[in-house]
Parts: C-alpha cells; sequence; structure tokens
C-alpha cells in the first residue's frame, strides 16, 4: 500500500474566491479533512471552505486545549499545545501510513504564523507533506484599504501586538511601510507606540478583510475595542512613484 | 452605455496554479489584457497566463521605456516612467468608456510593489478599479524553502537591495525573519549587510520560486552572481514554538 499525503492548504484571507486554483482543487477532491479550532466553536477555517467539501468526507476538527486562558509565558501553555499538536500529529501519520492523503486547512499562508506549522516540523521527516501558499491575511487587509502598502524602496515591518511598546516603537520608526497582527488585548499599546512613532494618524484598521463583513476606517475614528482575532492594522509607505 | 470596470489581478509567484479562483476566472473570460514587458521581451507577467486566455483576447502590452539603464535618482527616469505610465493609463481609460471591461496581469500582489500602481493612483479617481490580491513572490520563495517564515512573535522585516548598506544591515539586526528582494546589483552589498547583522549563515536563497526553473540554496553555497529579477533572499525566524 503506497503512502498518502499530507497537504497543508492555505486558503487566504477568508473569501473563497481568493483560494488558489490548486487549494480549490485539493479541497473538492478531499477524502480527509483537518482543521484547528477553539472548543465548542465552528471555526474559521472551516467556515471559510463551507459548500465546497465532498458529501463523503471524513473531517478531523484539532481543538485547541488552550487559547488565552493561560499565558503563552506559563510553562502550562507550551506543555498542553505539545501534546495536543503530538495528538494531532499521532492521528494524521495514521491516515497518511493507511494510504490516505489528507488536507489540513490553514488560515492565510501555512508558512506565515499561524498553527499548522507546528503539525509540519512533527510530520515532514517521516511522512510526505507539501505546502500550499496563500494569500495572506495582511494582503487582503491592505487590498481593502484601496492604497498599495510598499513602492520603490519601501521597508515594510510586520509586528505582533503581543511585543514590549518600545520595541513596537522603535521598530514602527525605523519602517515605511508597517503591519500589525495579534492586536485583541494589546490594541492601547499598539496606538501608543504609533503615536510614538509618528504613524498613528496614517493608520488603518481593518477587521474581516475580504470577508463580508469587512470594515475598514482610519484608527484615529475606531472606537476603543477591537474583534480579537481578524483586526489588523495598516500602515502604507509612501515611498517612490513616478 | 455603461463604463468598463480595469481588473488588477494578481498572479502570484509564477505558478498559475498559484492564482487565485477569482483571477483564473477573470483572466479567462477577459476580452483585454494589458501587461507590462521590457521591450523586445515576452514579460514574466504575460507568460504566466500563456493558455489561459481567450483566443479573441485584445492585447495589450505596455513596454518600459526605460528599466535599469538610467539610475532611478536621474530625473530622466522619473520623467520617462511618468510619461509612460500617463499613456498606459489614457489607453485603459479610454476601453472603460468604450464600456470595456480590462484585466491588468500584476506579478505577484498588485498593492505590493510592482508597477500597477502607478496606473491605479492614476485611474482611481475616474475609472472603476478593482484589485484582486495574490500570493506574493516572497511567500513563493519562503514555501520554496520547506520552512516556516514566522513562528510566535517574530519580527518580519521585508527590505530592498537597493537600500543603503547600513540601514540594510542595521534592519536585519532589528528583526527575526528578513526577506530581501531587488537583489541583482546589489548581491554583494547585500551579503556584507547579511553577515554584519549575524544573519548570513542562516541566509537562503531562492531563485524562480514556484517555476519550474525553481532552485533553493543557502546564501553560503551560492555563487557571485544571481538572476536578477526572480532572486529572492529568505531568512527565517526561529521564534516560539510549542
Amino acid at each position: 500500500m503506497s503512502v498518502g499525503t499530507v497537504h497543508g492548504v492555505g486558503l487566504g484571507p477568508g473569501d473563497p474566491d481568493l483560494m488558489s486554483v490548486r487549494a480549490d482543487r485539493l479541497l473538492r477532491n478531499a477524502r480527509h479533512v483537518a482543521f484547528f479550532r477553539k472548543a465548542g466553536r465552528s471555526g474559521q477555517a472551516r467556515r471559510i471552505v463551507e459548500g465546497l467539501l465532498r458529501d463523503d468526507v471524513i473531517e478531523f476538527p484539532m481543538e485547541y486545549p488552550v487559547t488565552t486562558e493561560i499565558p503563552v509565558t506559563d510553562p502550562g501553555y507550551n506543555a498542553a499545545l505539545s501534546g495536543f499538536y503530538a495528538d494531532c500529529t499521532d492521528h494524521l501519520r495514521g491516515l497518511v501510513q493507511g494510504g490516505e492523503d489528507v488536507v489540513v486547512l490553514c488560515e492565510g499562508d501555512p508558512f506565515f504564523f499561524g498553527s499548522f506549522m507546528h503539525l509540519y516540523t512533527r510530520l515532514k521527516d517521516d511522512a510526505p507533506v507539501q505546502v500550499v501558499p496563500a494569500i495572506t491575511g495582511m494582503s487582503g487587509a491592505w487590498t481593502a484599504t484601496g492604497q498599495p502598502i510598499t513602492w520603490g524602496d519601501d521597508i515594510l515591518t510586520v509586528l505582533m501586538g503581543t511585543l514590549p511598546r518600545d520595541m513596537l516603537a522603535d521598530r514602527m520608526s525605523h519602517s515605511d511601510a508597517v503591519v500589525v497582527m495579534k492586536i485583541g488585548r494589546h490594541f492601547d499599546k499598539v496606538k501608543s507606540a504609533l503615536k510614538d512613532a509618528g504613524k498613528f494618524d496614517d493608520a488603518w484598521l481593518v477587521e474581516y478583510a475580504s470577508m463580508p463583513n469587512q470594515t475598514v476606517q482610519k484608527l484615529a475614528d475606531a472606537g476603543d475595542r477591537i474583534t480579537p482575532y481578524f483586526a489588523i492594522i495598516v500602515v502604507h509607505g509612501q515611498g517612490r512613484r513616478p
């Protein structure tokens, strides 16, 4: 019996029409589909592919044992997730050793943050794994603003809101274009860092990029709360343009 | 008569299978297709869509009056390109005012560097323009390396090889993950900056990402010459992973 393949398939920012032709084909033909979700939720990756899967698809939801209940600095966080990823990997490895192909649904681009890479590193040495890149969530966000993110020789820096305030401000001030993700409870800190870097007034807040409920507004006009998972801040470069 | 739409359609890194479902549909239905190319060349964007276009498609090649013959700092460079973009825009505006839709082929993602944005800014206030985002060339490159580019809270900085050496080294040293594009004649300078930043030994060189002639090698193992237009250097972040 031949061994199957694990396909880590990027789904892009959220609009199914923005998946790649290859992702679309793999999904529609998939007998086994695995995806991450928070316990008790349907899961964003699974929602994106709603209506595209085979009637006889076998789904394997992988439910995070923790998300934000424990700080990432707590050793219990790493231990819980490490065991979880090992369990998921065991299941996928069993399927491919039994000759089955499996599509793992990945929001955004599989190798640009995200959870798939934790399966990938555990699988790649003893199972065939193929990765399908995708449009990143940040690309969906800057496209939504209707302005190019970078021109000419612009520097683009991508920052997580989880970083320390002074580091954020420093990196923002040394970049032309800036993208900030993982903002959630760090919203005030990120805004403060943008002000220090002189970029607050030029910043845009995009929520649910490319999805039906997409919103785009100047950050200065935004309220005090954001959607934890689907908010991206964008500051456009203003580089050379003939 | 209704006005047409200009579609700035990102084609992704080069493999037609990595275009979005929307891009694929727009292309296959397009009556008018416009694309940039160097004079006397077929053009990379046009090559990507070979075999996908309608038999009766009307093509509008837009040939750069200059590419690297004049330094970008020369006022003549800006003047030549500015007139060129204005001429291209006039042609596209004429088509949409005549009720025609036009697809402009864009390598990579239309709002992430590239030439389409120079048409976009000239057109957007007096013609309907829709932009289809795409997988970036850099995403094609890091996927080709078989390693995730960013983990956890990693900072990613995207740099053009055209920047001054000390600025490159500084930004590289203050980032976890690094992507360098537009390397060409700046190859030695980029390598020197990576050495200063302590990242040379971890750097990968990807040429022709996602294309049939793709190559992936450690930068330290690469020769002294690279493909000017299709070379991307990648340094992976090594952030938190459970």
